[in-house]
C-alpha cells in the first residue's frame, strides 16, 4: 500500500517509521450498545475520519444489516483505504460457495478484513471443526481476497487467550494468513481481558516466530480500562498497526480510543520522534471538534474527563493549580490544549474569568472597558443560568445576546404577545391515524399587533411537529424584519434532559444558517419542551437581526420569500 | 499500621503480599470540574468506601474549604484509616508557625498526607527557594506529623517530571521524607503526562536507590488514558500502595479508577494470586452498586462503557457474540459479571440473530417453538423499526409488546380515539409571562367512549410541559384498568434526535416504575415529539397491564388514587 504521505516521507528521506491507524468506528463502534448509525451519519463520519488522516476506514459488515450495505453502495471517495469486514469462509463450504463472504467482496472496497478464530479450544467448541480445517478456512479465505485484487487483513479473534492456551495453533493461524498473502495480521484481544504487561512479551514472541512487526496490528478492548495502554505496549513491542475507534466507541467497554491515542502518538515521546502517522498537526488541531461531532451524531453528552478532548481535560479547579498555570502551563498541562483544538478552563469566578470573558465579548465585536460593572453582572448571570441548565459553551449567539442585554446594547426588535400550539392525533376520514400541529403567534411589531398561524404539514402531508409549526408562524410576518430573515434556515435541533429526577428540565439548542453561510447556535431551557424551543428560536431570530442591519446589503425580498416557504425547521419536533 | 485483614493474613500464614488502596475521592475527586460534595454526601461516601474495604480514606484538605472542615468535624468511625491532606510547611516558617499545617493536624485524623514538590525546576520557579530549603521543609513537616503521633505520607508532587529533569533532587525528596519517618512515599504523576512504559523503570530506580517498595505508593492521573495502566505498572515494579478514586473522579481527566483497578487486582492474574487487599469477594460483588451510588450523588448518568460496572460492560450486541456466549460465557467475558455485581445484557438489535431473539423472549416469559414463522417476522419488524429510529436495546418493554403482537399474544386493552394537546404562552393578569399546557384524550374502553382533560401545572403552579399533561389525561380514566395503573410512575424521559437534516425524527424513551419495584423502558418515534412521547407512554401502560393481570394481587384502589394524583411524569417536557 502507498499513500500520499508515504510518498512525502520518502521524499523527505524521513527517518521515522510509519505507524498505521485503522479506524473501526463504523463497524466495531456500531456494536456499541445503543448505537445505530444511519447511512448518512456513516458518510459524515467517514469524511471526518478521512480529514483526520487515518489510514483505513472500516465501514461495516456488508450484508449483515441494511445500513452497512447502503453505506458501501454509496461508497465515498476517501484518501484512506475503505475496508469491509466479514468472516473467513464457513466450514464445509468453498470460498466460491459462501454467500456471506461473497457479500463482503461485493462491497468493492480496496481492503477486506476477515475475522477467524485463533483459539484452538474455540475452534473445536464453537465451530466444531479441527485445527487443520480452521487453518484451511483462513488460508482459503485470505487467498480469495488477494486473488480478487484486494488488500487482505486477518483479524485473529481471541488471539491472546488462544496464545495462552495453545500458542502453536494461535501462531499457525497467523502464518496461514501471512502465507496466503495477508498484508496485516491483527492480534485481537476479543474479550478485552489481557493486561498491558502480557501484551508486549506475546507480541515479541509472535515477531520472533516469523510474523514481521511491520505486518502486525493490535485490536484491543477496554474491559480492564487498558485498551490505550495495550495498544501502546503492542507498538513498543513492534506492531505497526493500531485498530481503534473515535471516542473509544465499541462492543461492551469499547475499543482503544484513537481520540486518545492520536495525540499521544503525535505529541509525546518516544512516539513523536519515532513514528510517522497519516495525521498531521493541522488535523490534530481539529481532533476536539471531530470528537464532539461524533457525540453530536450520537446525541451524547461529551465526556468531560476524556483525555485531550474533554471539556475538563485542561480545567484547573484547584486554586493552587490555577495560579501556577499562569506562571508555567507545563506544570499542570502535559501538552498544550491548542494542539488538540481544546482550550484551558479556569473557573469564571476569579480574575482569569474576567479576561476570558472580555476575549469572548471581543469575538462578538463588544469591547467593554476593563472594570465595567457589567462584566461582573454578565459572569453572574451566566453562572446562574448555567445552574438552571443553559449551556453557553455550545450557544455562543445566546451568550452574545445575554451580554448585550447587560451592556445595554440590545435593541428591542419586536415583542411576542402570546402563542398557542396545538398537537392533535386523530383518525382521518379514510380511517388512518394522522397527527397535525398548528401554531398561532401574536407579535407586536412596528407598533402593530400581528397574528400569524401556521401548521406543521410539509409538502408531502407529513407532520413535522409543533416546534416546526411554531417556527413557521413566528417567521411568517415580522413586519419590517421579515425581509432580513428571509434567508435564515434552522439546520439542527438538539434536545437534552439536563437533570434527572423531579427537577428535570429540557435544554434545546438550535443551529441556524443563513444565505451568507453564517451558522449560529442558540439555547432555550424550560420544563416545557415547546417553550424551550421557542426561546432558542427567538434568540436565533434576534441574533440574525443584529447581524444584518437594514439596508441595501439585505438579501433580495423575492429570493427571501422563496426561502421562507421552504421547510424552515428540520427540527423533528 | 495494622488492620483486621493484616491480622487474618498472618493467622492464615498468607503467602500473598499486602497491597494497599488509598482512596482520594473526597479530596482529589472533589477537584473534578463541576463536583462539590456536601458534608452529608462525604459521610455517605466514606461509609461506602469503608464497606468496600479500602485501606485509607482521604477526606479533604482541612481549612481549604468549609465542607472539608465540616467533614472532619463530623469524623466518621471507619475501619479504614482516615487521612487529611495538606502541604508541607511554607518557606520561611517553622512547622509550629504555619497555620495551614496546623489546620491539617487539627483535623485529628490517624493519617496525614502532605504534598511537597519533588521537581527542582519548580522548587526554584514556583516556590523561589533552594533545593536544600525544599528538603528541609519536607523533613520538618513529616517529622512534625510523626511527632504528633500520626501516620505520615509524603505526596511527591511532579515526581516523574522532576525525576526526568533532575533525578538527584527527586530522590533526595523521597529520602528526606523517609528519614523523617514517613510510612509512605507517594510518587505523583501530577500533570498526568507519564506513559506506562516510563513508570516501571522509574519505580525500579527509586527502589534501587533505597526507598523500599513496601513504602512506595503511586498517584497517577488519566490525561493520556493510562492512569489504570500506570498504577499496575508501578505495582509490577514493586510499589505497594495505589491512590485512586471511585469512578476515576478527579482533577482534569481524573485519577486512576479504583472501580476499575479493584476487580482487576482481585480477579485477574498475576495480581489475584500474588496480592491481598482489604477488599473481599463479598464487597467486590457490591462494586457496581457503589459506583452507581456515586453517580447518583453527582446526578450523573452512569458511564455505560465503564469497565466492569458499566451497563454495557457485559452487553453482547453482535449476533456472533450473542450466540457464542450461550455456549461459553468466557469467550466474550473475561470475568463473570456477577463477581462485580453487574449482569449480562443481550440486547435486541439489528445485529442479533434468532438465538438472541429466543433468549430475550424467554426472559419475557414467551417461548415460541424454534422455527415459528413469527420469529422471522419479529426480527424483520425490529430491523425495519430500528431503521426508522426505534431502539429496542434500551426499551425491552416495547420490544416485548412488539413480539407479543407478532405472536398473537397481545390483548387489546383500550383504544385511543384521539388526543389534543395545547401549549400556550401568554401574559398573566399580573403581567408575568406564563406557559401552560392542556391535554384532552378520548379513549374507547369497556365499550364506552371516555373523555379526559388535564393540564400541566404542578402543585406549585409550574408548567411541567405538554407530555406531562398528556400523561395525566391519558391515565385519568381508563375504566377497569385505572386501578391496575395506580402504582405506576414515570421516572425518566430521554429525548434524542436520531437523524440530522430534513429526515430528523425524535426518539423518546420513557422509564417507568411501579409499587412492586419493577422498572421498564419503552420507546416512541415520530417527527412530532409529543406524538413520540405519547407512543412510548402507551407502551408503558400496556406493559404494566400485561404484568398485573386483574385480581386480588392488584394494589388497593385507595392507595392507587393517591399515587395517580402525584406527578406522573418527571418528564421535563
Amino acid at each position: 500500500m502507498s499513500t500520499r504521505r508515504d510518498h512525502d516521507d520518502r521524499a523527505r528521506g524521513g527517518a521515522k517509521e510509519r505507524l498505521y491507524l485503522y479506524d473501526t468506528t463504523l463497524r466495531d463502534g456500531q456494536q456499541t450498545h445503543g448505537v445505530q448509525f444511519s447511512t448518512r451519519e456513516k458518510l459524515t463520519l467517514a469524511a471526518a475520519l478521512d480529514s483526520l488522516g487515518v489510514d483505513y476506514i472500516e465501514g461495516g459488515w456488508p450484508g449483515a444489516n441494511p445500513t452497512d450495505s447502503a453505506f458501501f453502495d454509496a461508497r465515498p471517495e476517501t484518501r484512506a483505504r475503505l475496508a469491509a469486514f466479514g468472516m473467513t469462509r464457513r466450514a464445509g463450504r468453498s470460498v466460491g460457495n459462501d454467500d456471506l463472504l461473497a457479500a463482503v467482496l461485493n462491497a468493492g472496497t480496496p481492503a477486506v478484513c476477515l475475522v477467524g478464530k485463533a483459539h484452538s479450544g474455540q475452534v473445536a467448541q464453537a465451530l466444531g471443526i479441527t485445527a487443520e480445517e480452521n487453518l484451511a478456512a483462513i488460508r482459503d479465505s485470505i487467498a480469495h481476497v488477494v486473488k480478487n485484487g484486494r488488500e487482505a487483513l486477518f483479524d485473529a479473534e481471541h488471539f491472546f487467550d488462544g496464545f495462552r492456551l495453545d500458542p502453536g495453533h494461535a501462531l499457525a493461524c497467523c502464518h496461514a494468513a501471512l502465507e496466503a498473502g495477508a498484508r496485516w495480521i491483527v492480534l485481537c484481544d476479543t474479550n478485552g481481558g489481557t493486561l498491558p504487561a502480557e501484551i508486549a512479551p506475546v507480541v515479541r514472541e509472535v515477531i520472533a516466530a516469523g510474523i514481521p512487526g511491520a505486518r502486525l496490528g493490535i485490536h484491543p478492548h477496554d474491559d480492564t480500562g487498558n485498551a490505550v495502554a495495550n495498544a501502546l505496549a503492542a507498538v513498543d513491542a513492534g506492531a505497526r498497526q493500531i485498530q481503534g475507534t473515535l471516542n473509544g466507541l465499541g462492543e461492551r467497554c469499547g475499543n482503544a480510543s484513537l481520540t486518545t491515542l492520536i495525540p499521544t502518538l503525535l505529541l509525546k515521546e518516544p512516539y513523536a520522534s519515532r513514528f510517522e502517522t497519516g495525521v498531521d498537526r493541522a488535523a490534530l488541531a481539529g481532533l476536539t471538534r471531530t470528537s464532539r461531532m461524533l457525540d453530536d451524531i450520537l446525541n451524547r453528552v461529551p465526556l468531560r474527563q476524556a483525555p485531550y478532548v474533554g471539556a475538563s481535560a485542561f480545567a484547573h479547579k484547584a486554586g493552587l493549580h490555577a495560579s501556577a498555570i499562569l506562571k508555567d502551563p507545563a506544570t499542570y498541562e502535559h501538552v498544550p490544549p491548542e494542539a488538540v483544538g481544546n482550550s484551558r478552563v479556569i473557573p469564571m469566578s476569579n480574575q482569569a474569568g474576567q479576561s476570558n470573558l472580555r476575549r469572548r465579548l471581543a469575538e462578538a465585536g463588544l469591547a467593554p472597558a476593563p472594570g465595567d460593572p457589567a462584566l461582573a453582572r454578565i459572569l453572574e448571570t451566566v453562572k446562574l443560568r448555567e445552574d438552571q441548565g443553559y449551556s453557553y459553551d455550545t450557544a455562543q449567539a445566546s451568550f452574545e445576546l445575554l451580554a448585550r442585554a447587560e451592556l445595554g446594547q440590545m435593541p428591542r426588535f419586536f415583542e411576542v404577545e402570546r402563542y398557542r400550539v396545538t398537537v392533535e392525533r386523530r383518525r382521518s376520514r379514510e380511517g388512518r391515524v394522522v397527527s397535525v400541529s398548528e401554531a398561532v403567534v401574536v407579535v407586536l411589531v412596528d407598533g402593530e399587533k400581528r397574528l400569524s398561524v401556521s401548521e406543521s404539514l410539509d409538502g408531502e402531508g407529513q407532520d413535522r411537529g409543533p416546534v416546526n409549526a411554531l417556527a413557521r408562524a413566528l417567521m411568517k410576518d415580522l413586519g419590517q424584519y421579515s425581509e432580513r430573515l428571509a434567508d435564515m434556515r434552522l439546520v439542527d435541533f438538539k434536545v437534552r434532559i439536563t437533570q434527572g429526577g423531579t427537577d428535570a428540565v429540557t435544554r434545546v439548542v438550535i443551529d441556524s444558517e443563513d444565505g451568507q453561510g453564517r451558522r449560529w447556535a442558540t439555547v432555550g431551557v424550560s420544563a416545557n419542551i415547546v417553550d424551550a424551543s421557542f426561546e432558542a428560536l427567538l434568540d436565533a431570530i434576534r441574533w440574525k437581526l443584529l447581524r444584518d442591519p437594514p439596508g441595501p446589503s439585505a438579501p433580495a425580498p423575492a429570493e427571501g420569500r422563496r426561502a421562507l416557504r421552504q421547510e424552515p425547521a428540520d427540527d423533528g419536533a
